[in-house]
């Protein structure tokens, strides 16, 4: 049993989970279990903020009294979108791709509350500047760590950390969660859960 | 006792020894006891090399076998350094000032060698941009979290990272070591300790 004041995230993503209690959010994660169609031909911007809303929607089915987020994460690089490797082969073909280059990170995040009639969607985007990676260190990566759950095949968050030049943006929405766009639309929210 | 290879921070702050760590670096801790005299009237960049490289310095006297890394981190805000605060109150006007503005954060790094002759400073800027942030959640911030030993009165990867906008630059730099400059000039020195 769920209270009206439980907050769902409809992902399955560790770094979100880790991100909304780095901000004290108090929430249930229940994954919706969509799976992302990249052959979906949208722009950028409305591709993730299609799959966030839709795995949103999915799961506030189920729990129309309770706030319910919904997000996808994407890598971008010359208007081509990037999601999640489907093999290390994969991955080594996309981080060659970013090496020396700077690609976009665009986060869809859905706030879906039937009850409430809240219904609202928004993106951020962040530049994200790689330098140029030898190869025998893009192999070295992809054996050690596991980067199929990532967008772009890299974890900005791990050892990858070295070869980021810079940012240019929010940082956590190239983790998977603009934490700090995120926070304004929750606090216009009427003060569902003070989470000061 | 330690050997020749063994890595030593001459720094006591637990985030830089994270950062290390994420990196997979292998080292040692040391802090240098040198005292920050925060009205040394060097500009920005000046300030932080001379404080990292007099931590790695005094530490390197007594490890000239080992490389030794030092670095301070400042905020500045319209040529102003702001370093820790002394105490909650200096703190508070320390985040007021920073409210809605963007400000620069600095690292000066010092990599000091004796044995090998290896004498490397060098800074990193990020700038951060703040929302503007409401008194009352200012006051809540400092009551719920130690800033007494962040420069500029935040940690940017704790709850306070609903007030970051944006930053341009490295966001390791913010949290207070540049990783991905410190590993070009780590691979430079002909191959230490192979940390991939």
């Amino acid at each position: 049993m769920m209270g009206e004041n439980t907050i769902i995230l409809a992902s399955g993503s560790p770094r979100r989970k880790q991100l909304l209690t780095q901000i004290r959010l108090k929430f249930q994660v229940v994954p919706s279990g969509v799976i992302e169609d990249n052959h979906l031909n949208l722009p950028p911007e409305a591709f993730v903020e299609h799959w966030g809303r839709k795995k949103a929607k999915y799961v506030a089915l189920d729990f129309p009294d309770n706030l319910v987020i919904g997000a996808d994460t994407i890598v971008v690089l010359n208007g081509h979108i990037f999601g999640k490797p489907r093999n290390k082969n994969e991955g080594y073909r996309m981080l060659r791709k970013l090496s020396g280059r700077t690609h976009e990170v665009i986060t869809g995040v859905a706030l879906i509350w039937k009850k409430r009639e809240i219904d609202i969607t928004f993106n951020a985007r962040t530049n994200v500047t790689f330098r140029k990676i030898p190869k025998d260190y893009i192999s070295y990566y992809l054996d050690s760590y596991n980067t199929l759950d990532k967008a772009g095949s890299y974890g900005i968050q791990d050892w990858f950390s070295v070869w980021v030049e810079k940012i240019d943006g929010c940082y956590y929405n190239v983790m998977g969660f603009p934490l700090s766009t995120f926070y304004q639309y929750y606090l216009s929210l009427n003060n569902l859960q003070d989470i000061r």
